[in-house]
Formats: C-alpha cells, sequence, structure tokens
C-alpha cells in the first residue's frame, strides 16, 4: 500500500541563511497549509493552479509566523507524485523550526530520511535506479561522479537494464507458452536467435560489471598512495599535488607518523591522496605503527607513486641496483597496482648531474621514471596527467553506462550467474521448464535494479542513506 | 542611480541538503536563465506569467548540470522589485558552484552581502527599518526576538515613526510659509496645538527611547552572572538551568576557571548564564585570571545570582552577618542589578535544619532569599520564572514597539534633542526661521530611521551586515 499521510521536512541544508525551504507532501498538504496561510491577495491555495507561487503570511491565532512565498505542486505533477507545498520562509533555524513544529502539531509527520523520494519511486515517477542517482546526485563532489549520478537518473543505465530485461521477457514467455503445448513437442522460440540474445546480454553484464571498478573509485575518489623511504619528500609532493600546506614538512627523518589524506580533483575527476610514513627500521614505537599503517595503505591504493630522492643517486651503480629489486618486490606484491616511479628532488641537481641522471634512468630496462621536485613544482603537471591517464578509460570518454552502486553491482553478477546458467542448460538441453526457471531467476535481478522487484526491507535500506527532506 | 545590473548567490545555507536556491535578479535575470535553462515544455521563460514554476535542465553546450525547478518572479512583483529568478537545484555543493559559476562566466555578477534587500529598498519595496528587520528576522533565535523583528518588517515601527514625521512635517510647512509672509505677521501654525504635538512627539520617543535597553537585552540574550564563593555548586545550578552537563563539576572547589556562558530561552525570552570562577583568594595562577574575570562578568550581566551553600548556614548567626555585608557590598558596587540571593544545597538539611534556615533568613530584612538545589532542582523553576519577571515588562506584553537597532536608537537620542530644543525656542519665542531649523534637524533624524534620508555609506554599512543571498 502507497502511503499518502502528509510529510514535512525541510529541504534546505540546515543552519542559517537568506532563505530556507520546508516540503510537505501528502493528501492533505494543501488543505493543511490553507489552514495556516494567509495569502497576501486573500485566496485560498486550494482554488490555485499548480506550478504558481503565493506571497502571504503564516499565521497561528493571529500571531504572524513569517512573511514567506509558498509554491503549490497538485499531484500528479510534483516530485513525489503527491499534492506538494514547498514554503520558502526566512533563512532563521527558529523561524524553520517554528513553522515545522506548527505543522506537527497540525496533523503532519516528520518525513523519514528519503521518503519524498520514496514516495516519487513508489508511485512511478521514477524507477529505483534513478532514485539511488538522487542521492549519488546530492553527494557528487566533481565533474566525473556528477556525470554519472545525472546520466543514472535520465534513466540512461536503467534503459539498457529495461531493453535487456524486454527482450530476455519475450524469450521467457514464448520458452513458457511452449511448457502449455508440452506434449506436442512444439518450439515458439528459436533458439539460435535466443544464444544470440544470451551472449549479447552477456557481453553488456560483463561490460556493466567491468565498469564498477571505474564506477566505485569514481564515486569515492582514487586512492594514490605516496610511499618512500623517509625524507625523500613525500609530504612535499602530498602539498604540491594539494597546492596547500597539509601536511607538516620538515628535514628531519620520520616527520610524518599518521597517514595524512586528502581529496583534490584533477580533470574533473576526484583523487584521494596518502602521504605516509616512511618505510625503515626505527625503534620509535609511533613510528613504527605508522610504518606498518604504510603497508596497509598500499594495498588500498589503486595508484602507488613510489618516491625517490635524486640525493640517492650520487652512487649511481649501487643504488640503481637495489631500486630495481625494490621496485620488483612492489610489482611482485601488488601485481595489478599501476606504480609510478618517482625521483624527486631533481632540483638539487647541477645541469651535468642531471644529464647522466637522465642518462643512466633510460638505460634501466622495463621500468620508466618520472624526474620531479616537489619543491619547485617541475614535472608536478605532467604526474597529474599521467594519473588522468590511469582513470580517463573509454568508458568515461565515451558516455558509456558507468555503475556505480555496490547493490546495482550485485544484482548484475547474479543475473550474469543465471545467465551463464541458462547458456549451459542450452548447451545441454535441458528440459524447457528447468530453462524457465533460471530465465525467470535472471529476469529477477535485472528486476532488482530498476525496482519493478523491490522489498520493503530493500527499501527500508536504500532511502535510510538519503537526506532528510529528500 | 539605482544598480539594475544582473547579481546571483546561493540563497540557502551552504553545505549539502536535499535541494539549494540560487537565486539571480537584474534587467537580465529571465534572458539569460533562457539561455541555459530547457523547460521541459520547451517553452521559454520570457512568455511565461509572473509567479510561476518551471521544470527543466540547466544545460551548458549540451552537458547537462541538473534537473531544476525554476521560479519566475516579473519586477515590480518580486522581492527585489526587479525580474528575479530562483533557481531550486539539488542540494550538492559541487551542482551548486557550477551552476553559479556558469552564470558568473555569462553576464552576472556575484551578489554582495544584503544586495538583493538592497535593492529592494532602493526600489521601494521597504523602508530601511523594515530592510533591517529583514536581516534581525534571519538572525532570531528566540519568541520574544523574532516577534519584535516580524512587527519591524511589517512596518509596525515604521509607521510609529511615519505618523509622527508627518505631523511634524505638517507644522514645519506651516511655519515655513510664515516666513514668506514674514512682513504680515501673520501666524499659521497654531502654537499651542504645536506645543501639545511636540510633547507627544517628545512622549513617544521618550518610550521608543527607554525600550532599547529591553529591546537590546532581547535581541542579545539577558546576561545572567551566576556568583558566589567557590564550591557553592555555581556549574552544577548552570547544569540545571540548561538542563545539559555544559561545565565540568567536581568537589573540588576552583574546578572552573574560564567563565563558562551559554544561552537557553526561558518563556521566549533568551538568557545566557555565566558561570563564573569562585571568589576566593589563590595562588593558583589561572584559577587567579578566572577570578579576576569574574569581576568583569558582574559587571556585564543583567542579573547577578548570587550563590550561597546551605552548608555555611551551619554556623548561623556569623555566616548570617557576613552575608549581610558581602550583599551589602554588591548592591552597593551595582545598584542597578537586580541581585537573587540563592541557597543551594538543601538538599542535605534534614526537614529540622531546613525549617530552621527558613525561620532564620525570614528574619533577614531587605533581602529574600530563595532555597533551591541545583542538584535535585528543586526551586529551580521558580529561579525560572523569577528570571523571566525581569524582562516581561509591560511594552513586550503589550505587544508595543520596541526599538532593538543602535542605529535607531542614535537617531531617535538624536531626533529628541532637536524636539527640545524647538521645545525651548517655542518658550523664549525665538523667531519662526531658527525654529524652522530645528524642526527640519528633527525631521532629518526621523528620516534617518526609514531611509528617506540616506547616504551610500550608511546602506554600505546597513547591508554589509546581511548575508550573502538576502
Amino acid at each position: 500500500m502507497i502511503p499518502n499521510d502528509t510529510i514535512i521536512a525541510l529541504a534546505t541544508p540546515s543552519g542559517a541563511g537568506a532563505i530556507a525551504v520546508i516540503r510537505i507532501s501528502g493528501s492533505n498538504a494543501i488543505a493543511l497549509t490553507d489552514d495556516y496561510f494567509k495569502s497576501v491577495r486573500g485566496k485560498k491555495l486550494i482554488n490555485q493552479k499548480t506550478h504558481t507561487i503565493h506571497l502571504g503570511h503564516i499565521i497561528e491565532d493571529k500571531r504572524v509566523m513569517d512573511e514567506v512565498l509558498l509554491s503549490l505542486f497538485k499531484g500528479p505533477h510534483s516530485y513525489t507524485g503527491e499534492d506538494v507545498v514547498e514554503i520558502s520562509c526566512h533563512g532563521s533555524p527558529y523561524i524553520q523550526q517554528q513553522i515545522i513544529q506548527l505543522f506537527l502539531r497540525n496533523g503532519c509527520r516528520m518525513a523519514e530520511a528519503g521518503e519524498f523520494t520514496l514516495r516519487a519511486f513508489l508511485n512511478g515517477k521514477m524507477d529505483l535506479s534513478q532514485a539511488e542517482a538522487v542521492a549519488d546526485l546530492i553527494s557528487s563532489e566533481n565533474e566525473a561522479s556528477h556525470q554519472i549520478a545525472m546520466q543514472q537518473m535520465r534513466g540512461g543505465f536503467s534503459n539498457e537494464i529495461k531493453l535487456l530485461r524486454d527482450e530476455l521477457l519475450n524469450f521467457a514467455s514464448l520458452i513458457e507458452l511452449e511448457l502449455d503445448f508440452a506434449e506436442e513437442d512444439v518450439e515458439f522460440a528459436d533458439r539460435t536467435k535466443f544464444k544470440e540474445l544470451l551472449d549479447r546480454i552477456e557481453e553488456v553484464l560483463k561490460r556493466l560489471i567491468d565498469s564498477f571498478a571505474v564506477g566505485n573509485v569514481i564515486k569515492n575518489g582514487i586512492p594514490v598512495a605516496i610511499v618512500g623511504e623517509p625524507n625523500v619528500g613525500k609530504s612535499t609532493l602530498l602539498n604540491a599535488l594539494l597546492n596547500e600546506e597539509k601536511a607538516i614538512v620538515s628535514d628531519i627523518a620520520g616527520t610524518t607518523r599518521d597517514a595524512i589524506e586528502d581529496e583534490m580533483t584533477i580533470g574533473g575527476i576526484g583523487f584521494r591522496f596518502i602521504d605516509t610514513a616512511g618505510i625503515r627500521e626505527t625503534e620509535d614505537v609511533v613510528e613504527g605503527i605508522g610504518i606498518r599503517k604504510t603497508f596497509e595503505k598500499i594495498s588500498q591504493a589503486q595508484v602507488v607513486l613510489f618516491l625517490h630522492s635524486a640525493e640517492e643517486f650520487k652512487n649511481a651503480e649501487i643504488n640503481l641496483r637495489s631500486l630495481q629489486t625494490e621496485v620488483g618486490k612492489i610489482a611482485t606484491k601488488h601485481p595489478e597496482k599501476p606504480l609510478v616511479i618517482l625521483v624527486n628532488k631533481i632540483d638539487i641537481l647541477s645541469h651535468k648531474e642531471r644529464e647522466a641522471l637522465e642518462q643512466l634512468l633510460s638505460n634501466v630496462e622495463g621500468t620508466t621514471f618520472e624526474l620531479i621536485s616537489a619543491k619547485t613544482k617541475e614535472g608536478v603537471d605532467a604526474l597529474k596527467n599521467h594519473l588522468l591517464n590511469f582513470v580517463n578509460t573509454g568508458a568515461l570518454r565515451n558516455n558509456e553506462t558507468i555503475v556505480t552502486n555496490t547493490r546495482h553491482y550485485d544484482a548484475l553478477l547474479k543475473a550474469l550467474e543465471e545467465v551463464r546458467k541458462v547458456q549451459f542448460g542450452m548447451d545441454d538441453a535441458i528440459p524447457g521448464d528447468l530453462l524457465a526457471i533460471d530465465i525467470r531467476q535472471a529476469l529477477y535481478h535485472f528486476g532488482e535494479i530498476t525496482g519493478e522487484i523491490s522489498s520493503d526491507d530493500l527499501l527500508g535500506n536504500i532511502f535510510a542513506n538519503f537526506c532528510i527532506g529528500k
């Protein structure tokens, strides 16, 4: 049953501002507001057109609470699909509370987190993945995550899923129809075409599932660990990347103990840089904890910046060999992680020394070095571009659908599993009734994404992550 | 000259919320918005009626920034009196910034603090004292200050001033007319009636000026200092009044060092309670600074709660005498401050001890004691009522005009001075031309309040205190 009691919440951020917006939705929203809103023109809201704005006062017992602008939306032409009234009042927290309390005393109920959007979903104004995109949109902090959420909210992802579902549903109906004529051994569903469809669905599912890795890091920011020996300039590099003095920098090896993290946007993509304690033998307990954390951070990172100091290369041969060993170690331990080898502090080199270093490094096979100076910022922009290349996948460039939601990812994995079962079943020529069951299962998981299949628990979980007022 | 370039600002509090409202005002507001807003119905805003709402997308170069609701107000039927567009977008700070930047790139200017309200004033939508009330309204935190601001915004104060000004202006004109006929020695202005008017004006001005003391404390909260010897339970009383654990409480005398302040609302009036360090001889430097602060706080307070412990009264006679001396000292030093003498910790007394104490205290002439237990909260509600009585003046009860604004207070004082000059002038029968000058001066100060007389500097000062977006 779709609830239609009247709910209220502050829709704008809390705190003081020029104005605040209070949203009321439900079957009684307009009549209730008419009891306490006196339009300056003396007209009742109930007689006004939808999508109109009215100046007036919120009045209780002759006491004027505020002069407000009232926006009227008549269902189904509203965000929730119900009658909706939005009160733009003066932005004092006191006034906001007074008005909300007035309506709570008189038949409104405080909206739960995401309840307005839940009602929009229940009233068919948007499907579940679109509703989820609303929350993503509100929390988006950079261009890439905003773009993905926007595309999902406008139905891009849902449409792709729905098309597949419809085609699959069509075949499922034909196969189930065959069951009704089981004794006659007819074949309504063209098995060759059905196999083609299954292959196509498998391909799309695989692409969507693969996009989750990209989608997830875009949503949460791509973690980049900065590691290296003590005093090679890791904190200076972090500050150079962030353009601010986030980490304390000193000449003393072991200055950084906590892993310092901060986010920044490069080319519309969010990166989370993690400065770590230098890896070395230490007797300082706090520093020791920091070093252990460094290893943790490497395993959490998507990209590792392995930082060295140009100073190390004074005794060139030896260090080069040990460097190769070290790089080899990390590469073996984390074969999937892009590793960027940086040589920092090149500002201390003379022109001749620098040429010699470049010559030397170009001879190392299988490893590319980037020369930078975190201090003078030489090479820092090149490094940023390098990072951007790791994530500028074709999908992001071509505006393809990217999955960012763990729930969708799970449903897609399950759907793929069921589709494969159907494929195996076809190969083994299993009976039509068993085939139908597997197809139904795949359809079920598709439906979970768009909300055609949903449970109260599921809805509760999804909308609990919303902010109040949406 | 009234500026009409197009300005933009976020009108809702900053931060993430369900929705945010961006306000655009100026001669170009609608045409500019039409360039980047695509209504789902495909209609241009310029052809739409005022006070209507439109669903659509903010689009730049085919990139959809957000799905928004757009409220259209055509001048003069808007807050500023100009064309105004309000964009309700999704409440992500990223989206807010993207939309504002889009308009800044294309001909809008960032609004200065209070600039929307300044334009409303310049376009005659409200007078200056009403505009100032908007800022007060937004910052109001309790019923009393909200009520005063609301009344002022609706023109209560302005009307009173305007009526007096009009009557005075009328007489001024008549007296100036007499000057034109100076040789004929006529008297157009009835001197008796004029004296009556001046007396009436003087009375109103005096009442308004007197109300400032009340208005000011209502606006800022009434400061109440809690003072007393160490360990009589001052911090416990603060916590009991605030209903929370604000101050650290211990049995150790001298626990409180900083003066701890917090606000609470009693019966719609804001109170600022100030817990102070106990007054005693100490060698602890930090505590010593705290005690010095206590004396400062007493002088800042409107009401002083002088706290004692029932324990002190075990050796009754002696303490009673020293108590009277102490009370006398404070009363002499701060004769204007209401002093409430409290005896705390009555929960530790037996029934018999309590009766004895009550008997004892009732014999002290000229001083009333209140018995309380901050621990069990006995007597705390009675104390709150006691405090409320200090401010529940007739003015507040009868909804009379209360002045809260220092600028208005200054102008009223100056107007009163000029009115008195006119009165003296009348008594001394000074020539009409000199009289006319003094009347003009009084009129000038009246006009300062409502903004009929204003300078750019004055306006700059007033609106600089507003928040951006209002």
